[in-house]
């Protein structure tokens, strides 16, 4: 009855009914993306082939605030606002002075934070029109979030999925096949960009996202869907982000002195952290990713492709090279050679601190977490976890909130090879960076 | 903003503070438990060896209400209340007349209602002094909040899983290992009760509780825990209703025409409707099973043991006798011989309507309600989904309730085989029940 409260839940009233758009006040000089074909700044034609208009106005928006049309947040509904958790268990597991609070996005259909972006995706193609969707997918949470979306919107949904995941991970191949989608192994035999990419069995983000564009270009009844890195995708995520806001002032929290969260593409991570920045927090910002693919701690600030092939537009972020294949790691939607450019403007700038960890450690940070907290995260947010843990070490008072973007459901091979011992632990090597910055395209420095 | 509500939540103050107990109330004269060694009612000296005082005051308590201990409800923090949907796409999907209400405990970190009890469970034990508790589990739904539940109160945890479902889902091995549980696979070479077994390699409840209460009855520092069936279960699980009463007043829908439920023990079907029955309602309700085990449809009403070696005091319950071992259905769950006495009693009198389904119209209903809810359904579950669909197709206009009691994310193997066309449809034989009802054992005629 008096005991404090762990969970702060808001009502349907207080799913946002704007999304947070950063990019007019986003630090140092605006840097368009460039036409892989021209190398001169990619114009909405450009995007029109793959992507609807609806999607491509949100993409280059320069107001600060898009509205959410009435139709997404009525499928909002299905699962937000998402819960915002005070981690007291593990607070008194690590023996911390830190205040440590989660905001938990597993609660989805399909188990991440990926619907929030699918959702509004699927609306705008099937408002133009579009019969069908492709995309990629690496640890399946995209893939199945975009299957759930185009079913609620009448769409098909074509998924190409990274070849080590679907591997490690038959039942997300099941579940969005549920869904009703038709899901592939990438590299697969069905498109150029796989057949030239037979040497890498494993696949990679970048390769599944050149077989799905591929797709997409050759048919005019189908777009292409993109998860993550996109200007729109992270503006659709800003929903975390605001609903927390409410919820820590709910919690009697105010403002965090540190927000932390896994990147791969960024969308998660951007979708907690932007609303922060728009509301002027003061705080430090943390961005946790692999030792294994260290795209903000050691790859370049330059134009690159989003994909392996090089049929997107050149884009300015940190990255291993359009052509590095990151090692099979589980957390596969961490295995992208680059991030998004608005994350990484921040980072450049100075706003934002990358850090990298290895396998094993961000497992232990993960099965603690369990432990104490009761739900099991994916390998990507316990990457955050791992973060959180070493901020709430220093024995500061502190308040800490992280984005636990999604569960690890569809992990526990992993989780099994950990507690086996038997977790592989790969390092970034400097000679794959140097080989992959090799083939960097011709672009203007940045 | 105007968009009707889909999803009814409560505040944690809202999270009951006691247990509904509809024993005193029950129709039809008192039956007790019967000593498996002597045939007399048994009473809470036979229960000693392997429960805690604790559970065993609220196993035969006359109190219409059970206070639910503090560190209990603070528990149940971390998932409850659970949230109460209108199936608004379902219901449209169907072009139904009827509004139709799930209550959904698949937000729990375990995936279903399990840990309701689990927690109050492991707490008990651990008051008591006890160490480390064994137990069965079927679909794995079980063992895994058992598993979660130790955690969270510092007990070992043992847990013997069924063979069939040991192979249908690794990945609930691993989720229980996660949070510290050994597993088995049932029968084991461990036990007496499960090298006895050895003719059935798929196993059955029945066989891996005789397992585990071997496991307790021999090791003073370890008790057996029950998932269902038991008076103190049912109870236990009565906050899913309670909660259920308060969401439907909040969505100005009063109460319900039909509760639907699926029943496997008993306690999820319990936990939602006994709350009702307490405040009066004048409502259908409608248990739905498994086709393939159909005990409440095709059972005989009879004491009967509830472990297949006859180790349990004998219950007076439906039953395909404790020697019947059922197919091997996805729906581990609901493979069970019995069912919980106190809703066997319900059915006897009348007031619960028992119906069976076979396992792909189940899945179809599961796949129907993915496709327009967004939520993949546990198998057993789906059972009542079935029944659902069937209630809302009569053209009128009602309130149906039924309980959502997990997620599928562990079942994907069995949508897999619907969806391919290669799911078995195993359907119950009235020569099996003719074998398993002859070795009845000796008591009073019911």
């Amino acid at each position: 009855m008096s005991e404090p409260a762990t969970k702060f839940l808001l009502g349907e009233d207080a799913i946002p009914t704007h999304w947070v758009n950063l990019l007019p006040e986003l630090p140092g000089e605006p840097l368009p993306p460039l036409s892989p074909q021209t190398g001169q700044p990619a114009g909405p034609d450009d995007l029109t082939p793959i992507f609807p208009m609806g999607l491509i106005a949100q993409e280059v928006s320069s107001e600060p605030e898009v509205p959410i049309p009435g139709p997404v947040r009525d499928a909002y509904k299905l699962w937000r606002p998402t819960p915002l958790y005070r981690a007291r268990r593990l607070e008194q597991a690590l023996g911390t002075r830190a205040r440590i609070f989660y905001k938990y996005e597993g609660g989805s259909p399909a188990g991440s934070h990926k619907p929030n972006t699918a959702v509004p995706q699927a609306y705008e193609n099937a408002q133009a029109g579009i019969e069908k969707l492709s995309t990629e997918t690496g640890a399946g949470q995209w893939g199945s979030a975009l299957a759930f979306a185009c079913t609620l919107f009448g769409l098909e949904c074509e998924v190409f999925m990274v070849g080590s995941s679907y591997d490690q991970k038959p039942y997300r191949r099941s579940m969005m096949e549920t869904w009703g989608a038709s899901v592939h192994r990438s590299p697969s035999e069905l498109t150029a960009a796989g057949r030239a990419q037979a040497e890498h069995p494993t696949g990679s983000l970048g390769i599944a996202i050149s077989e799905a564009v591929e797709v997409a270009a050759g048919d005019p009844r189908c777009n292409y869907a993109l998860g993550s890195v996109l200007n729109h995708v992270l503006l659709h995520q800003t929903v975390i982000g605001q609903e927390a806001i409410a919820q820590l002032e709910l919690a009697g929290a105010g403002m965090p002195d540190v927000i932390v969260g896994c990147v791969g593409g960024g969308s998660n991570f951007a979708g907690l952290v932007f609303p922060f920045l728009r509301a002027g927090a003061d705080c430090r910002i943390v961005a946790a990713e692999p030792a294994a693919c260290p795209t903000l701690t050691r790859g370049v600030y330059s134009y690159d492709y989003g994909d392996t092939v090089g049929m997107t537009p050149l884009m300015p972020m940190y990255t291993l090279g359009h052509g590095f294949v990151p090692p099979p790691v589980h957390a596969g939607g961490l295995r992208y050679h680059g991030d998004a450019p608005m994350v990484c403007a921040l980072v450049k700038a100075g706003r934002v601190e990358a850090r990298a960890y290895r396998q094993n450690e961000t497992f232990e940070a993960a099965v603690r977490f369990a432990r104490s907290e009761g739900i099991i995260p994916a390998p990507e947010p316990a990457h955050a976890i791992r973060a959180v843990i070493e901020e709430a070490s220093d024995g500061d008072e502190k308040t800490i909130l992280f984005g636990l973007c999604g569960h690890g459901h569809f992990d526990l091979a992993a989780y099994d090879a950990y507690l086996a011992g038997k977790l592989e632990d790969p390092v970034f090597s400097e000679s794959d960076l140097e080989a992959a910055l090799a083939a960097l395209p011709e672009a203007p420095a940045i």
